[in-house]
């Protein structure tokens, strides 16, 4: 050993922090001292079995490390007393009781905290390290001594100082009652929660349990105006236990959210009955996560929130009148710290909640977390990133300047105003593909495994009955009626082509088409067709908006957001000119990214500061009042859009040569003659 | 002006903080550059008033500064319309609006701040200045834009951090709710109460009120075991604007305070039933200055609170029941911060609490408010403070060393286990002369105007009736029967002076004093005597105790703090021994100095930081546990007191020559003996 040097250099892995250590210094305490996160709860008792490491063994060139088993101490009694009650995974050590004696390449496993969702980010060479506000702190008291007449929390206080760290705690008043009777049920010996969010903050002490307690929990949810979606977090493991979603009950004060702010402007309690009723489904679904996870609710100490505006506004206990009108003004616009019991939230009593800010009136906390999932901010690339729904909510950019917009697409994306509209659900169509040359259709009905053309979908079919056309269909339906010649450019049913199909049927000055006749006689008309090209002028005109504002004649990448972009095909929302033109597998659905962002807050409080900072820099851009707007909107009235070409999606989709035909849409004829 | 320099010496006063500023300058914001509390709710509007200071005029040349009116800009229009609508004292000016235009000598007015009983420490040359932890901060926040969607909350701590200076602002969950009426109903003028206690946290938004609202009040609470007394003070003004006092409603469930903790131990809902009690009382007593002072409790803003250890427990909803046995273990003996909602106080619901920090599990904030209110931490003289009641609460000390313990003086001192002892009540005697040559009493009865020789007491008398004793005369007659010679130095009452004065009664073996006999024949028997000394003793002992942890032979200042002090004579307290030798114009009653400290700490926030470093600097003492308390203890059985001399006392009173008498104490006897 003479011939080494005195100490030795160690490398964390993923962070990537490295430091010299002397021989016999713990693993845990090397990675504090560079900052490097380890959870432990029991501080270095090796009980807890939280701060597992991993040795990297082998020969690493590029950081000048050879890295072996035998650098690190053998397991010792601790160690070996721990595996006797808990087994450790092969290869794992705890980083409390392994002792440095060489040279080290350290994994500090990370493979519990990113969950399936998170794990698609890694495609971005990001890592979600964890850092929650909440950390467990086992401590063992002094007991009273009457010649030091410091109370008893006092001493906790002192021992939580010396052991962690945490200096100038605040504590919870609800705890004073009980600090004598758990610290000695603890036998003095008691795990402290607490949390700190913001660097330089105070640290609370958020509840107390005697003896070593080895769980926490975090909820990390989203509150969208039909459906409440909700994860269950170890903020410990950082492992997603459970995740589940129920309907907003606020629906039956309204479907859309206008309709929300008339009932509760209209009725002198409905405010009140708005938010008793979504925090009382929030409840209801921790509720059910707990059960589904098998832990208790009283576990649960930190609570992260995502809403659109007015599902924030009415969660939090504001009337929400304001947004439905001009200038739209937020209550609050930036991130909410506050406690669980001030929101009357069924979890423990000390927890914390954090709500994301808002990025403006109608581009709410939930597209803030889904700017926070999806990263425009921390990238060269230009991304553009959709949520649709009743209000899409845009949001375009890269690490040198984002914008935001929202754009009232109305409910036609989601079935509603579509004559044979309706929800997702057994029964409805979801697929539809048109032969270009017959006109015939074929189509896949929810519940039912067989395409319409394929051997048992009759018999599948009568199970379930064909109901209605589902949002994401009528997107492809009416991409496929204009593929295959049906609609014009303008989106004019053509009727002409009523003499080549009977699927093409009269309905006095317009057209419609016939997708299926049976017990229901499904059709998309000429005013479904106008109604899914307003909706789609107006997210494509918002998002063209925020294109014009950075200067942009195209986007790199595009994130769907939200069920809706789940379920459509990227090919057909182009052909319609939902979105610009695009490398198509650059277009992508991100599922639930509001929620995704939500889950990075609550694992990491270095995200909270990230969208805070983000939302800041967001230049908001309000769609009614740009005078380029209205042009834009009446230039994608057209599919996929009257003046913009499509370079990349004509690469891989014919589109038809432009036909345009009149159905009593002056304007559009005036500006066709005017162009020429 | 052009010989003058370009900028102007100024000096505020009391502070004694100065610096140079440029012709134009506002007061105002020269004191505040200089960190001057002068107080301003407007923010420089010149329509709150509250910022009113004092031009002193004439040649300081101490300064070398000449003074003068004119060297203020003249009243402007502001001043003059705000003298319209509220008068401004003669000679005063709003410092918002007037501007130095030369040197100045500036008195900022603290009249109003200090009330009755902090005055009397303006002897100890200390002058209290405001420094509340609530401010009230008026701003016109911008209304909302369509093309910068901040929250209106947003945009409303964006203007406290411009106007006022305020980072970092934490908003009150329950102000969420209102922040748009109350900005609207305000025409976007609000004004906004912010509380920052320890310096360097982050503000917090407590209330808001639509305009300038021009009042803000705290409550300074000292809860007593029989007492709770409270002072209401404007934060804005430091006026105390009502005092007053209510009986504890615990005393229903024990009068002394170990019979409540029986109660809580004994009953199951004991403890809420205790804490829901003491709490009400303290919203009842909230009530009655608030409708004396004619204000809405919801002006309340701050509260601070002293108690003793087991008052303070139960108030904070804490279980008293560790006070009750050894090793006394508190649940909390430093300072504590909370809100009024969490102790379901009636007053702001965004109203902040502070309790002083205990000194021991027998020495509570109560002692820690006296101790800050007489300051023996702040001078060089060695001071000696005490509080007697059940438990004397015994502070010694001075800038250098501070010392503290309780001693179970019981209850005799408050006319319990005293034969004819009462309450402080109508027909109790309360002063008693005795003549040492025909041994006949003179006294004064409570409700009756002149003594018991004088003329017209006996028709006065009769009205009230002579029932009894009270605490102070109780010291008063055993001092006298000692001065007088009718007990010994032993204090045995000496039947042999039976043959001279019918007074002494024979009862038994030992001998009583009759004091009077009317409808009641009240009389101080050997049993009385024999308590007395038990507690004079216990409190002797616990001062010795300290003096010889100090290494001192004499104190050089005593303070009686409660109510006891306030009424028995200093030179009778000496003539008992129940405090050391001292000279008798330093002996001084200085009221309710636990409530004071509450008001200091209420009035200004450096006072908690100087009240809690002092708490923790201060060395406890348990008596108990100190191997010679029990020594201490029998040498002040005697009067005044064995082996201690009382040198300055016998300045001023003759002192008996020691006469012994024996009654049966064995102990006694066998020691003088061993003496002798």
């Amino acid at each position: 050993m003479n011939d080494k040097p005195a100490d030795h250099l160690v490398l964390f892995m993923p962070s990537g922090k490295r430091g010299r250590f002397p021989t016999g210094t713990a693993v845990l305490d090397a990675a504090r001292s560079l900052g490097v996160y380890v959870e432990s709860v029991c501080g270095g008792r090796a009980t807890c079995g939280r701060c597992q490491i991993e040795v990297q063994e082998g020969h690493f060139a590029k950081h000048k490390i050879v890295s072996a088993k035998d650098h690190i101490s053998p397991v010792g009694p601790k160690e070996e007393r721990y595996a006797k009650v808990r087994t450790i995974p092969e290869g794992r050590r705890l980083s409390c009781s392994a002792l440095i004696l060489g040279d080290l390449v350290i994994d500090v496993p990370q493979d519990t905290v990113v969950n399936a969702q998170v794990i698609r980010k890694a495609a971005t060479d990001r890592l979600i390290e964890r850092n929650p506000a909440v950390q467990l702190c086992y401590v063992e008291v002094d007991e009273p001594d009457m010649h030091k007449p410091l109370g008893d929390l006092d001493r906790l206080k002192l021992m939580l100082e010396k052991d962690w760290g945490w200096e100038n705690i605040l504590v919870a008043q609800h705890l004073l009652p009980d600090v004598q009777k758990t610290l000695r049920k603890g036998n003095w010996g008691v795990t402290a929660a607490i949390h700190r969010d913001i660097e330089g903050s105070r640290p609370n002490l958020i509840a107390l349990w005697p003896g070593l307690h080895n769980e926490a929990y975090g909820i990390a949810c989203d509150i969208g105006s039909t459906t409440i979606a909700m994860h269950l977090v170890s903020l410990l493991s950082g492992r997603v236990i459970a995740t589940s979603g129920t309907s907003n009950p606020q629906i039956r004060f309204g479907e859309d959210l206008m309709s929300r702010v008339s009932y509760v402007m209209m009725n002198p309690d409905g405010r009140e009955a708005m938010t008793r009723a979504v925090r009382q489904a929030i409840n209801e679904l921790t509720e059910k996560v707990c059960a589904e996870a098998g832990i208790s609710a009283d576990d649960i100490l930190d609570a992260v929130f995502v809403a659109n505006p007015i599902m924030h506004h009415l969660f939090l206990g504001i009337d929400p009148t304001e947004l439905g009108q001009a200038p739209f003004a937020l209550a609050v616009s930036g991130e909410v710290h506050t406690w669980s019991r001030e929101i009357d939230l069924a979890i423990n009593h000390g927890a914390r909640v954090y709500v994301l800010p808002c990025i403006a009136g109608h581009v709410g906390a939930d597209a803030a977390g889904a700017t926070l999932s999806e990263g425009p901010h921390r990238q060269d690339r230009m991304m553009l990133l959709v949520d649709v729904g009743t209000n899409a909510e845009i949001v375009l950019g890269n690490a040198t300047r984002v914008v935001a917009a929202s754009s009232p697409t109305g409910p036609a994306f989601e079935g509603a105003e579509i004559s044979c509209g309706q929800r997702a659900a057994p029964g409805a169509i979801e697929r539809v593909r048109i032969d270009p040359a017959t006109l015939e259709p074929r189509f896949k009905v929810i519940g039912v495994e067989p395409w319409s053309d394929e051997p048992g979908f009759a018999e599948a079919a009568s199970q379930v009955g064909i109901t209605g056309i589902c949002g994401s269909a009528i997107i492809e339906v009416v991409a496929e009626m204009y593929l295959s010649g049906v609609i014009s450019a303008d989106g004019v049913v053509d009727g002409v082509m009523a003499d080549r199909s009977p699927r093409i049927l009269a309905n006095g000055r317009t057209f419609s088409y016939l997708l299926h006749e049976g017990a229901q006689k499904i059709t998309v008309t000429q005013n479904d067709v106008r109604a899914i090209q307003l909706a789609k002028a107006a997210l494509y005109a918002g998002i063209k908006l925020l294109m014009e504002k950075l200067g942009l004649d195209h986007v790199d990448t595009i994130r769907f957001a939200g069920a809706f972009g789940s379920f459509i095909d990227p090919k057909y929302a182009m052909v319609l000119g939902l979105i610009p033109d695009c490398a198509l597998d650059e277009v992508k659905a991100v599922g639930n990214a509001a929620g995704t962002g939500a889950l990075m807050c609550l694992l990491n409080r270095d995200h909270r500061r990230e969208i805070e900072e983000t939302v800041k820099r967001i230049e908001k851009i309000e769609t009614a009042l740009e005078p380029n707007f209205q042009q834009l909107f009446i230039d994608a009235m057209a599919l996929p859009n009257k003046v913009d070409a499509f370079p990349r999606l004509s690469e891989v989709v014919t589109l038809p040569v432009p036909k345009v035909l009149a159905d009593g849409d002056g304007a559009g004829r005036r500006r066709r003659r005017e162009r020429g």
